[in-house]
């Protein structure tokens, strides 16, 4: 398998953690979202996802983009240990977990997006700041407050195995710290953030330990 | 079950067409976006969802947020029609299609997102159009380009029977026509748009339909 990532996206370190707690071997390409305007955006890797973004998987077949959508084509195609639980109520919400942190946090906080704000629409360096922490704030207070109420929520979001909520979770509370936003406000996350970093699964898929960590 | 709902809500649209596509009765619990400062946002509501976001499904149990995960709920609960197709890499291909609506297009057309964008950033009402089309577009040119090159394509985004992918993709359609976008540039997206609403279940799903149209 090939996974195309770059070291700080947190999509690509979603799949990362899902690769490694699998046990599954990969080959590790690069892609610098930086270099060169972005590689991302060369037709060699846009032939591999049209959106020129990261990650994609290729196992062989067709690339696989998206990073949930990979996570669980490797859970149907490598069940052990799952990473969804069992019956569809629980499954259910461990997947909008995953996506409040998918769909409500990362896209607006997305590198394209910031330069979009900057770039035609003007905003300040401060203003493209504030944008960044609200979205975070607002969903990380959101996510605590489920966190911190829910019988479901053992050492990790939900019971005391690492699903797909916590494989989208721990990535962004690295990327909240990289912005140094307080994350005092939010003690059930970084209890659960902190479980996940005792996992080797977890730690190697960090960016500094990647190929391409500058 | 219930489901909360708002009609012009995309996200709540994907929802009815997978109730509706799968023959589940339902109540609509209308919840109005923009009456009283958003009743997604009292507390009645928020003890259903605690990000104040439409739609919530009620189905005896816990409710379910997130769009997606309740798609996933009610295909794992009731098969028939699937939503997803056979085999781990059409299934993860039908995803990546539904993501790149869900991730990269929807949110950043949120009505908060709009509105903190106007408000907090001080963006003009110029600029807040500019942004809304410029997330359409290029997410929509992303999709016509895979859509139109993939074999995998029938008179829907996968095959000939509609799946997780068209549930997401006809309401941003919807959106962006609400918008005046040209879809010119989009054949292959209009061509699937047209297929799906010569079903009643696409039909009766839209936003025009529901009991709090205006």
């Amino acid at each position: 398998m090939k996974l195309y990532s770059y070291f700080r996206s947190s999509a690509s370190y979603r799949v990362r953690i899902a690769l490694n707690l699998k046990g599954l071997p990969y080959d590790y390409m690069p892609v610098h979202l930086l270099r060169d305007g972005g590689e991302q955006l060369a037709p060699a890797y846009r032939a591999l996802h049209s959106d020129g973004l990261v990650p994609t998987l290729v196992d062989g077949g067709e690339p696989i983009q998206q990073s949930l959508a990979i996570v669980e084509y490797l859970d149907e195609t490598h069940p052990e240990p799952p990473l969804l639980p069992r019956g569809p109520a629980a499954r259910a919400y461990v997947r909008a977990l995953a996506l409040q942190v998918a769909c409500e946090i990362h896209p607006l906080d997305n590198l394209r997006v910031l330069k979009y704000l900057t770039g035609a629409l003007g905003v300040s360096e401060e203003g493209k700041t504030a944008w960044y922490r609200h979205w975070v704030e607002t969903g990380f207070a959101s996510l605590e407050e489920r966190l911190a109420n829910d019988v479901r929520r053992g050492m990790f979001c939900h019971g005391d195995q690492p699903t797909l909520a916590d494989l989208c979770l721990i990535p962004q509370v690295f990327n909240a710290q990289r912005f140094q936003i307080d994350m005092q406000p939010y003690p059930t996350i970084m209890r659960i953030h902190d479980a996940a970093m005792t996992l080797d699964a977890f730690v190697r898929a960090s960016p500094g330990r990647q190929p391409d960590a500058q």
